[in-house]
This record gives C-alpha cells, sequence and structure tokens, in this order.
C-alpha cells in the first residue's frame, strides 16, 4: 500500500504505522480492533497528519466509518476502493473475496459488492497472513492450504484479495484459481482515491517515509523483509502509552 | 509449562514473561533469539527471582547454554529435559522431533538425541504455533498442515513435541501418526527437573502468578484464551525500555 501511494505521491511525506506488538488484528474481537484503530488515529492526529489511510482490511471493516468521526482529517479505507475495483474488473458480475476472519464476518465486503448489483462468494483465510510473515508465500504450505481455502469457489471471474497480505501470495493463488479468474487488490485504487482527493503535492522535493513501531525495530524489519523491505527511518513507540505518545513526538521529546 | 510447574511447587510464586511484542520466534536469526532471552532473563533477575525456566524450545535452543553464564540464578531449559522423556518412552530407539525452524535448524535436539544413542527424524513445522495461536488447533486446517509436515516421517514410536505450542495440537498430531507412536513433551520432565532442583516448597500458603507482557494486555488475555486461560494478575511493559524496567518494577515505580 505504502508502494501504491508512494508511487502517485512521491513529493508527499508518510508516516507508517505498524502495530507489531498487537498484530494479527485478523481473529480479535471487533471492538478490541476498533480500539486499536482509534488509538492509532489519534497519535497520527497529534503528529499533524492531512489524512489517514487505514491500510488493513479488518480495521477498516471493524473501524469504518465511525472513526472518520472521530478525527479532524480525511480518513480512507481499502474496502470500497477494493469493491470499486472488482466491479470494474468483472464481466461475469460473479465475484469472490478472501480475507480475515474479522474482515469476512463483519459482511462489509459482501454488503457492498450486493449493493453493486454483484454476486459474491466469500471465505476467511485465517492462515494466509502468517504465511506471508513466515516468509512462506511461495512455499508448498502455501499451495496447500490454497487449495483448501479455495477448494468451494464457485465458477468465479474476479476474486478480491481482501487483507493487505494477501498479494504477496499472488502467484500460489493464481496457480490455484486458474488463469480464468482475475485477482484485484485494493492498493492501486486506494492509492488513486487518495490521491485525487489530496490534490498537487505541495512540494517538487522527494518524500520521506517514517514508521513508527510498537514491537521493536529490529524484530519490525526482520519481518518487513517478506513485505518487500523498510525504506526511511524506523522509531519505536511504547504501546502501553501510545494515547501520549503523540504530542510527545511532536513536542520533539526523545521516547 | 507453567501448568506442570504449578501442580509440583503450588506453593511457589511464579513470574510468566510474555514477550507478545516480539513473537514469534521462530524464524527469527539466532542472534536475535539470544539477545530477547538476554534481556528478559535480566529482567527477571533484577525482580529478585530463585531460578529462571526458558520455557520456549526456540528461545532454550539459541540461547542455552551460554544465558546460565549470564545471570546469578540457576537457568533451566526444556531441550535436556525432552531428550530424557523420549529416551524413557522409546522402546525401539527410532524418535522424531518436530518444532520451529530455528530450534530444528540448530541441531540441539538431533545432536542430544543421537548422543544418547537414538536414531532421529527432525522436522521443522513452521506453521503449527500460528494454528494454535489463531485457536485452530482442532480445524481441518490443523489437518492439511499436519498430514503434509508428517508425510515423511519414517517409521518411529516416539515423537517429541518440541516446541510449548505443540501439546495443544495433541489429538490433530496422534491421528496423523497413528496410535503406534507416542507423543512426548517436555512440560512434565522439566517441571519434575525444576522442582527436584529447587526442593521443599518455601511456605505453604498458595503461591501467586504475575505475567509481565509486552505486547499490551487486551491482546495477550485474547491470545492467552486459547493455550489454556490467565490466572493471576497481568501487568504490561515497554519492549523498548526492558533494559531498566526490572530495577522499576523492583522500587515500586508504576511502569
Amino acid at each position: 500500500m505504502l508502494k501504491a501511494l508512494r508511487s502517485r505521491l512521491p513529493h508527499r511525506d508518510f508516516i507508517y504505522f505498524s502495530d507489531t506488538a498487537r498484530v494479527p488484528y485478523g481473529r480479535k474481537p471487533k471492538e478490541m480492533v476498533r480500539g486499536f484503530a482509534s488509538e492509532i488515529a489519534g497519535f497520527l492526529e497529534q503528529l499533524g497528519v492531512t489524512g489517514i489511510v487505514v491500510a488493513c482490511n479488518t480495521a477498516s471493516a471493524c473501524a469504518l466509518p465511525e472513526l472518520g468521526d472521530e478525527v479532524s482529517v480525511p480518513v480512507w479505507g481499502v474496502i470500497d476502493p477494493g469493491v470499486e475495483a472488482a466491479r470494474r474488473v468483472t464481466r461475469t458480475g460473479e465475484v469472490g473475496v478472501i480475507g480475515t476472519k474479522g474482515t469476512i464476518q463483519s459482511g462489509v465486503y459482501q454488503r457492498k459488492l450486493s449493493d453493486a448489483g454483484l454476486n459474491v462468494w466469500a471465505n476467511a483465510c485465517p492462515m494466509f497472513v502468517h504465511l506471508v510473515e513466515e516468509g512462506l508465500a511461495c512455499s508448498s504450505e502455501a499451495e496447500v492450504l490454497a487449495r483448501h481455502y479455495l477448494a468451494d469457489m464457485p465458477r468465479i471471474d474476479t476474486l478480491i484479495l481482501g487483507c493487505t497480505h494477501y498479494p504477496v501470495l499472488t502467484s500460489v493463488i493464481q496457480k490455484v484459481v486458474g488463469p480464468g479468474v482475475t485477482l484485484v487488490s485494493s492498493a492501486d485504487v486506494t492509492a488513486e482515491v487518495v490521491a485525487n482527493a489530496l490534490g498537487q503535492d505541495p512540494s517538487d522535493g522527494p518524500g520521506r517515509v517514517t514508521h513508527y513501531v510498537t514491537g521493536g525495530v529490529p524484530a519490525y524489519l526482520h519481518t518487513a523483509e517478506v513485505i518487500g523491505g523498510v525504506e526511511g527511518k524506523v522509531i519505536p513507540l511504547d504501546v502501553t502509552r501510545l494515547a501520549d505518545a503523540g504530542v510527545s513526538v511532536r513536542q520533539g521529546v526523545s521516547l
């Protein structure tokens, strides 16, 4: 997601918040995920951001649209763009969506795809995120689990990868579903929506990236490797004190 | 492990340290895991513990025996007791061991089992820990992955569950390996070793349990549910300040 945003908004600064101390969000209760999202949005608002992209399907499904009312800057999720992407791509109107338990159980994708006039098959794939984080995206385990999760898939022509980790599994999923199904992820469409809303870049210098992480820097760098590496500064945060941390960072207090 | 220790040492107080902010350890570099173990042991020593049980196979494989030289209290790992358990149980001398990538790649189990005169088959099962943490221990995913990981298992009569999470998968693993294979876990034997070393309990009151967690209390409680629940007090810790935290806790400073 950061990559897609950076390629459309190369002169903007980005803050990437990675809640490694509390992931996975996928099977946690909706209220808990909503609370995490609310804390993080408050932290980012204190830093003075222009807008917030909820680049996690589970958090988007659990915390939106309410989160938008809690902060004073625009908040974009990844689900509406994913639905829009599927609507553009499908020819038969038969689409599928896979995601975490939290995302699929929320029913948000299913409702929005139905509202767009599409027929929907949905399935939770709780182990996919771990395949990616374990660096097993191209392993025999990935294929075994993909065949398991997609065994009951009906005839569709479009499959939404409804979790920001899943694009890393593209080659395995494509192999299992066959060449007749188009895989769509919401990263590019979300970046398009955000870029259109923000308009012209404020400067022509190269944008900087700062990562805030809750679970320790070396562990974050190790995990980030498998989803494409990290550019920019990485700053550790105490997850138990997130509510006050934003003000401290803005005032230049060392954490 | 805590359960096994508590049942043998009911009057002892226990401190359970859960590094939820930095798990999984299983595929992290040996030096990183060793660093985590060293920090945590230092923290526990500052609290004034009588001894430290490294109740994680990956940390035992990566950090022992060196960790024992770093602190002034006895340190017990889970690998020697696991090897001892297998030696007691096997009749044919053909044993297997499964664990994380870190544990199996360290070769520690294989070397110690060979030294005990046993023939060893070993295999890493990196996704097993996630099945347990996702609450999927009795799912069809668990069976699919167990069949995958155990497909090449030769004729053995004893299989060491070389990861503290794996006993939760006992019923699935037993189903896949069949009734002729005895599953052994090191929890009970480790508790026996520790109880023998510590001797008589210091009092006859009920022992208390305190949990220190690095990844946020609600997220810890949610995950702990799937491995048997939590009794006692749960205290959050800032993983980025672990080195100083022990002294603060001991001095009664609020964290």
